[in-house]
């Protein structure tokens, strides 16, 4: 369907920029800056479709990710200036995405026809391991490891989605509530600076 | 058989809790805290099961895991600073731990097929890249690449198993012995204080 | 092919060297070494591998490589301070083994009957992902991401023989100059330290 197309899309380019953007800061050199705009975007789908043995891995059969990558890619090279303009947009995008990325891996883990928890779990690795991958490679403890509420959303939202099936709410609109919940969660987050207790002895 | 889970869940409770407090001295925050404790249990497990293409990967098919490891991190995190008197009590599970999950790698590569020196390979991995994965994430270089003896006890301890087998050992004694070989390996050089040279120009 | 395999061979020799002379130079121990030379030496393939889902990868199916690494390892640490004397033969080797694994994965691309581009895509992993990963375990950015042509030869290779099978060069002599394009694109960054912009905002 189309409008899922679009926002997978849109996604995919929120998620390109921010490793280009801050893969840029590192002063990589150009094929890195690419790279990383490439493994950021792509990066959480690789893993879960490894994880379940869903190969060749995603990217691999749709040209969609590349082309959309690569473009975006040279444009955030070219404009990286003016992005901070787009700041919100950008924001918007990254938001839209992991809500979509979300689901998109808790119904991959249903057709892998795996218990609830785990499909949670791919929901939530779909979302957010692209940016770990990304944080990794720049040599930085992945930041939503330490301050960002991002896969806590990722994971309340996939979990909303089997609550909702469990009291009986149809399929479609359960999967919708867990885009929305995701994409909500995170809003307030930021809005209200929540995050996880940093913990230590 | 029970006794064999038993060990098994007590090898991924002494996994995570390692996890954890170094996650927590890291100072993350409760979900990092968490993910790292997770992959630190499974990580070995799981790079495995990828390599030979045993997938969807083992903590995934069974529900087991993912309880044991929450529970624990859980029960790591509020307990923390009781820990250290258990200090004795975990380096054993954890002793235990690696000496049956190097076997279980073993077996698996014999299941997939593989030479000898590859299941040796396997089961090294399977005990020794949960930690390695954990300091990748911590942004460290990892501990047993450095001044551990530890994979060396797992790959001396899978290599026994094959050479009592080549001796006729029946092949349950041969298995019980390889456990027993890196356990007694890990025990011994730790207590000596035995580490490999460093190795440099 | 024995010529094949002896290039193969020579591949695998050059990228070993260069991950147990990096890992010496972070003072890991023996283990350490030998294992950050096994990975350089197979980490691309492996990540090709599993990508596709050509599992158990290539180096568990076959014994020449872990053989190759293990002879290599244990000659680089003995000979480390002689092998300055034979950089040159080193990078020698070293630029034929990318041009080598670049279509190596190109072909391996091919058979999973996957597009040119991820053919391309998977060209470049084989040939260089070895090295990322080496620095990834040894805590630093990689350095095909900072500052040398490596990558961007084996793309422009790989593309080369596409664009040849375009022109209706056969097969065999498209493969071959693949190759030698790899090799001649790096031999003269090199002589010319030419390398791609550093990207910063």
């Amino acid at each position: 369907m189309l409008f899922y197309e679009v926002i997978d899309i849109l996604g995919t380019v929120a998620f390109a920029i921010s490793g280009v953007l801050i893969a840029m800061d590192k002063r990589l050199d150009l094929f890195g800056v690419i790279i990383i705009g490439f493994v950021t975007a792509i990066g959480g789908g690789t893993l879960r479709d490894l994880l379940i043995g869903n190969t060749p891995v995603v990217w691999m059969r749709d040209l969609t990710y590349v082309i959309t990558i690569l473009t975006t890619a040279t444009f955030a090279i070219i404009f990286s200036g003016k992005l901070k303009h787009f700041r919100k947009s950008l924001f918007m995008f990254d938001t839209i995405g992991i809500g979509l990325y979300t689901m998109v891996g808790v119904e991959k883990g249903l057709q892998a026809e795996l218990l609830p928890v785990m499909c949670i779990a791919l929901g939530t690795i779909t979302a957010s391991f692209g940016g770990v991958i990304r944080d990794i490679l720049c040599n930085e403890i992945p930041v939503i490891f330490r301050k960002e509420i991002y896969a806590t959303a990722c994971i309340l939202g996939a979990a909303s989605y089997f609550l909702l099936l469990k009291f009986s709410v149809p399929e479609a609109y359960a999967y919708i509530a867990g885009i929305i919940i995701v994409i909500g969660l995170r809003l307030l987050a930021v809005k209200f600076g929540l995050r996880l207790p940093n913990i230590y002895r």
